[in-house]
């Protein structure tokens, strides 16, 4: 029996490019003789939806849609996600459906059991879970269908009590196809490839694991579509970050053993692939080209300029210079080579004269006040202006530059540094940047050295550093990692030896920036846990602050 | 048996302010020869505590809290809500619960059966459901004990298939006890009274339902807590958006019918006192007491500024006139009647100047090309800079004043007139402003009735007006309505007999300025279905755009 994964990037309601994509997937199975191609979780709509989900007339597009996908599955059979209804009286009014299609029509629909409600997921809030198992008989073999968490239940994952394949071994199943829209986190690939190894070898069958691919808002999907023997060895792994198409024999999974060949990349070469598709898929699904953004001559705006240049081409992003009196003028040359080293656009455009009429108009008011953050603020809002006028004048999307350490304690300007269509490195903290940096320059000096090995500055009064008003960063993310991904406590984390006053200051730091964080441009999330829709805190509350 | 209902505002993850409210209370009972003091759902954290329930020292300061309070519980018993951790091996690992006090000490635990996840609710992602009942026996009498969602499987709700109070008859209970966090909107307090009728009726039960009150950030609990006799009468009804302390005899309810004076604000008026409420506790609970914000001339900014001075008092809004030299004389002759009409502060400051050099700034780069968007837009961000300039130096909080139509269509500028810290009519419709302006006005003229009158105009350019670029309000609204409410698709809404390309072309702008919405400030949330938590959409997205 031949099998073709599909793993493909699809546009969440583009249902004309979807089904389009779909098609040409299957008749690219039929060329190759294929039996059967099985696609991604909620192929149909791109996932997630979300409250999409909600209206009827986006439930009944996917559903006219599989039934066109199903006539062409005449000569090979498919394995498609997409929502459908729940017709029993009570219960949520939807399932997430695995729709088999075969002799040009829907043959069953299999519908997903383990609903993940955590992070950035919400599927308990749109779909009933599955209560009913039975493998799915196609050409003498039955096939054990999953969908995505259903096999997350193996051994000590505590959420859940049912587990789908418990039920499906009874009817002895030759093989597990688990669809899925598994997103992207530097942690995640080898996570999964213990979950997956974890069930071929407890239930000792072969598994078919094909994944989403592509940038959806801040959710960026990896692929990494794998094919694994019975004792849990990787037979094949398919494309990171990129669509791929892979056909393999039933028949000679068992046979093969772990490719030699399979080198993951690293961490940081992981977050930086994801944060390029992440710049590219928002532009280009939006119909978008063109970057502008304000370069500063720190690091967090050369990093974000470079993986701009890789997502759109060097041409397409537009860097604005944008200083001050407080600007030094390494800042301003060190920018200079760097938009040198690309080719890239750059135009200089001082605030000085925006600053004095805001100044003047602003000094009745001011009057006998010293300069403090209204004045700092002031700066980064000009910036802010001028990129914005630049954007809408000639449509670009300007990106935003700050770090995930930065968006953590709040140290950024509303409507000012925090503006931009999408924040490339909000889910990186400041210590990856530098690695990040350091990635990009592993062949040749694109980030000149010096904008990697100055201390960090706003350049929003005289002499200003970082360090002035934050600890050092290695000990700055280290709490907030603690904090953020591991959600210790205050005494959990001053357990681990890190000065008590510090760690306090910083926790209230986070608590009392909710709101700055809730206008916040979405940020493409490489961590296990970024802000955004996957950290939901309340913004007037009273903890730790 | 006498009970005591305490219908408290609760300040989320403030322990120490919440706890010693909560032994006031208790105290209070006391003092009256009360035997049982009723508290709202998740007294102790406040609700909705978010994803600080994720975090352990949070779920066990909620658990220390409890033990100190049972303490005073010795003369007078208590029910009060808090999260408690699921110790089974399997599922999610809290419980959102109501513990029993009496005798000193933590009686016993009843928890939460059916959890809402839809909307703004999300209690799916951290408690499991409960699945054992049983009463709670106190002085000889059998207490009912729910929790908020669990008396609302009550005939034709499909969500939820089982129904505590089933569950719960065959014990014989005596009374019903629901304790709630059941947010305002326009139409809840009706849709409510009805779910407790058909609760009272069915089970032949007296039924004390004990709801929040107050706002959190969004969130608007209205309090209305209530005593229903067994026929579904209500005997007493609590305070509508303030902390109310009712004491009742249980043997006296049984004899009472629906009180005569029960008689309801209209919606404008609840939707009123909710936004007023919406204000002042965001400020209250922040440590803020001054507001700003941009009058522009428009009945938006108007009431906006009406609202703020109800909630914090006329002294303390502070409203800035910041015309250009497209600002016609009425603009600036109507807002300073206004803040004449309640003796507020206010400042004039043209922005001209400012925007000249901006224009002069650039000049080489928009070099021939027509005044559009982008000029516009700089106004509006002009306005926003200086409005947050004063915001920063004064430690005032800038509120934001556009409307849901507005909102909902993209009529406004990121990091300009959509800035603020909060925003007070987000989730009201222009239609519906103008009856809150006439409500305002029902006893003399604060608002100038040519604000009120006038064509609305966003005043960017000469001449402008609303209804150059957008349909009537009259219509838009209904249009709005039947898509964001409603949850109509386009086929549905074309068949109520509007046009469909107006549809087609209201339901495109809506969804492609989901961009813009996932940057603004918080909402007042009034209706069923606002922007923010409760409506989830993707922003990179292809449905109906």
């Amino acid at each position: 029996m031949k099998i073709a994964l599909a793993q493909l990037n699809y546009h969440i309601g583009d249902f004309k490019k979807n089904i389009k994509k779909i098609l040409h997937a299957i008749q690219r199975g039929e060329n190759n003789g294929v039996d059967l191609v099985v696609f991604s979780e909620l192929t149909i709509s791109g996932y997630p939806p979300r409250d999409f989900l909600e209206f009827n007339d986006f439930v009944d597009e996917c559903n006219l849609a599989v039934e066109e996908i199903a006539k062409a599955c005449t000569q090979t059979a498919a394995i498609i996600g997409l929502p459908t209804y729940n017709h029993n009286a009570k219960g949520k009014p939807l399932f997430n459906s695995a729709a088999f299609l075969t002799g040009g029509k829907v043959q069953s629909l299999t519908h997903k059991t383990l609903l993940p409600n955590y992070d950035i997921f919400d599927e308990y809030r749109y779909f009933e879970p599955n209560t009913s198992f039975t493998v799915i008989k196609f050409k003498g073999k039955k096939i054990a269908l999953t969908i995505c968490e259903d096999l997350w239940n193996i051994q000590d994952n505590p959420l859940y009590i049912l587990n789908p394949m418990d039920e499906l071994m009874p009817e002895h199943p030759d093989f597990i196809i688990n669809i899925a829209a598994s997103p992207f986190n530097y942690k995640q690939v080898a996570i999964r490839e213990e979950v997956l190894r974890k069930n071929a070898v407890k239930y000792g069958l072969p598994l078919f694991f094909v994944n989403h691919v592509g940038a959806q808002t801040e959710l960026l999907f990896d692929g990494g579509s794998l094919v694994m023997n019975k004792a849990g060895e990787i037979v094949d792994e398919m494309k990171f970050f990129e669509e791929d198409f892979q056909i393999y024999t039933l028949e000679e999974i068992a046979n093969v053993s772990r490719k030699n060949h399979l080198e993951r990349p690293t961490e940081i070469a992981l977050i930086h692939d994801a944060l390029v598709m992440g710049i590219k898929n928002y532009f280009g699904k939006l119909n978008f080209n063109k970057a502008i953004l304000g370069l500063s001559g720190g690091i967090d705006s050369a990093v974000t300029s470079v993986l701009a240049a890789k997502a759109l081409g060097n041409e397409n992003v537009y860097n604005v210079l944008l200083p001050s009196q407080f600007s030094s003028s390494h800042s301003v040359f060190d920018s200079l080579q760097l938009v040198e080293n690309l080719k890239m656009r750059y135009d200089i455009i001082n605030i000085e004269k925006a600053y004095d009429a805001f100044d003047y108009s602003l000094k009745p008011y001011f009057k006998g006040l010293r300069f403090n953050i209204a004045e700092e603020n002031l700066q980064a809002r000009i910036r802010g202006v001028i990129l914005m006028a630049l954007s809408n004048k000639f449509g670009y999307i300007l990106l935003n530059t700050s770090n995930k350490s930065e968006a953590a304690v709040g140290y950024g300007t509303l409507y000012g540094d925090m503006n931009g269509g999408l924040s490339v490195l909000g889910d990186v903290y400041k210590t990856q940047i530098f690695e990040l940096a350091k990635y990009i320059n592993r062949h040749n000096e694109i980030i000149p050295e010096n904008i990697i090995t100055k201390p960090p500055s706003a350049e929003l009064h005289p002499n200003q550093k970082d360090s002035d008003s934050l600890p050092d960063y290695a000990i700055l993310d280290k709490i907030l990692f603690e904090y953020i991904e591991q959600r210790k406590g205050p005494k959990e984390i001053i357990a681990l030896k890190y000065d008590e006053v510090l760690v306090r200051r910083i926790l209230k730091l986070v608590n009392t920036t909710e709101y700055k964080r809730y206008q916040t441009p979405p940020m493409l999330r490489i961590s296990q846990k970024a802000f955004g829709m996957g950290r939901r805190m309340p913004i007037v509350a009273k903890y730790l602050s």
